[in-house]
């Protein structure tokens, strides 16, 4: 398979710092300021917010979004209540009785610099701010649009997407998961987030069914590369890189992409679905492109 | 003040109970079911939800509904959204890191029954169930109406509201708060939902902005009267009769109604806000007539 040059990579990773900025900019605009005796509150939403992250997913809203010549500020709250979702998860699934981590993006995780109730509420009051974000005027005109992002987003957070799967990978380890049972773990846990970022674009694009369909395929491909690439990391990398905990998998005996496939398998197995994902993306020619680049960064990580 | 007789108290709890049923079997038919290995987290969301409760805030939602005469089955798909919102947050606020309460509605609470991160993943599922409801169209035909639904229950929820209440609960033994912050609390703790119940109603209804503001009146009133027999009932009640641990706000030092106000001057407070809610429905006639029984109850308790 061939690689991008370092060049191209680096013009990439400008551009999802660049992106990604607008984002936190957004971010901070929409997430109300600490106040009052419970001020802790939006200081803890605030620490596990914009504290850094490559915000992966508002690059997929922002970048679907405009294949549909979508308004800047539409695409950009929408972003950032997807990323509220994200960010939410994050904190929870941190927590001693879940997975326990005290580090997260290189920095200590909620409640370990506040504490576990704390944590809770905070990612409780993301949750509810995700929503309120997408309800507002100002996220979109037509509440026709708003009401159909919070359909999609209430459905890939709840017990049949990301919620659903985190308690999958509770319970993984009382099961013997087969390959498709792990896919179905990560389809539901992280793909469901990742697929609904792209759907956001086409709902706020107002695009037809073929192109949300082949968008549903990228972010199918992508997500699952991302997942594997994850595992991969999680198998071989180290903790200062990663910028969390890593080697877990394996002392928590779970499985994986790779205890499935063998790291080797599991590296061609990424390969081919970013060369996947960037097929699905054929007919949008150079508006595409960092939808394109995306998908090759993701295995780029790799080298 | 004058007391209701027995007979037509019972009337009521009747009614309560009637309308609590209603609410009980469109929960019982809008939470999936359990399924596959995961199926742990809505055995979870069921049982919490679906263990009993009074119900309080749908017999809001859905008597404030029919004064502008919402079909039935929008006023209870929109009612059992909100109970979704109040059984995440008991959920939530029993854990070992907030209020560490292992007895609720008489039955184990959810992280006893299972466990905690079964407990925390079953009040997030529950929140993201929620707008999931509101979203669907067969809550009420026009996305307008849903939107606008959404955007209340985020903000009723959210920072500013429920969860905000709860953290301001939590560091609440740090402060020396006075009267006007216990209540503030109490607005934001219980009574942003208990408002919202009745502004649902409204908004379904396509409610005056009058009645709206009499119906947000009615709330304020009800949710405060509603509070301070909690705490009186937390102060002077049986474990038995009330259904979870009592003397809690004693033991944890805790500013409430009762302390600030002694016993006799809370019993009086809650009678007067009982008697001012009913005057907030004076234009209804016989419609409110469930409503002021609600306000008429809620001192009863008392008794």
């Amino acid at each position: 398979m061939p690689k991008k040059n370092k060049s191209s990579s680096d013009a990439f990773v400008a551009q999802l710092k660049k992106t990604g900025a607008g984002v936190d900019a957004m971010l901070d605009k929409l997430l109300p300021k600490p106040n009052g005796p419970e001020g802790r509150l939006m200081e803890a939403v605030r620490y596990s917010t914009l504290g850094g992250g490559k915000r992966i997913r508002p690059f997929l809203t922002i970048h679907s979004a405009a294949l549909f010549g979508v308004a800047k500020e539409s695409a950009e709250r929408t972003a950032a209540a997807i990323e509220m979702i994200h960010c939410y998860s994050l904190i929870h699934d941190d927590l001693p009785s879940m997975d326990d981590d005290d580090l997260r993006r290189g920095i200590k995780t909620c409640h370990i610099k506040y504490d576990e109730a704390t944590a809770i509420l905070a990612g409780d009051a993301l949750q509810a701010l995700a929503f309120e974000v997408l309800a507002d005027e100002k996220t979109h005109q037509d509440a026709s649009i708003r009401i159909e992002l919070v359909d999609a987003l209430a459905r890939a957070a709840g017990p049949k997407g990301m919620v659903g799967g985190q308690m999958l990978d509770l319970v993984a380890h009382e099961h013997n998961f087969d390959m498709s049972e792990v896919a179905r773990l990560q389809r539901m846990k992280t793909g469901a987030l990742i697929d609904v970022s792209c759907l956001a674009g086409c709902i706020l694009g107002k695009a037809s069914e073929h192109a949300r369909h082949m968008l549903h395929g990228y972010a199918h491909d992508v997500g699952l590369a991302f997942q594997i690439v994850d595992d991969l990391l999680d198998y071989e990398g180290d903790e200062e890189t990663v910028g969390k905990k890593t080697g877990k998998d394996q002392t928590q005996g779970k499985a994986s992409f790779v205890t499935m496939l063998g790291a080797e398998g599991a590296r061609e197995q990424a390969r081919a679905l970013s060369a996947q994902a960037v097929e699905h993306l054929a007919i949008y020619e150079k508006k595409a492109e960092p939808l394109r680049d995306l998908a090759n960064f993701v295995v780029e990580r790799l080298s």
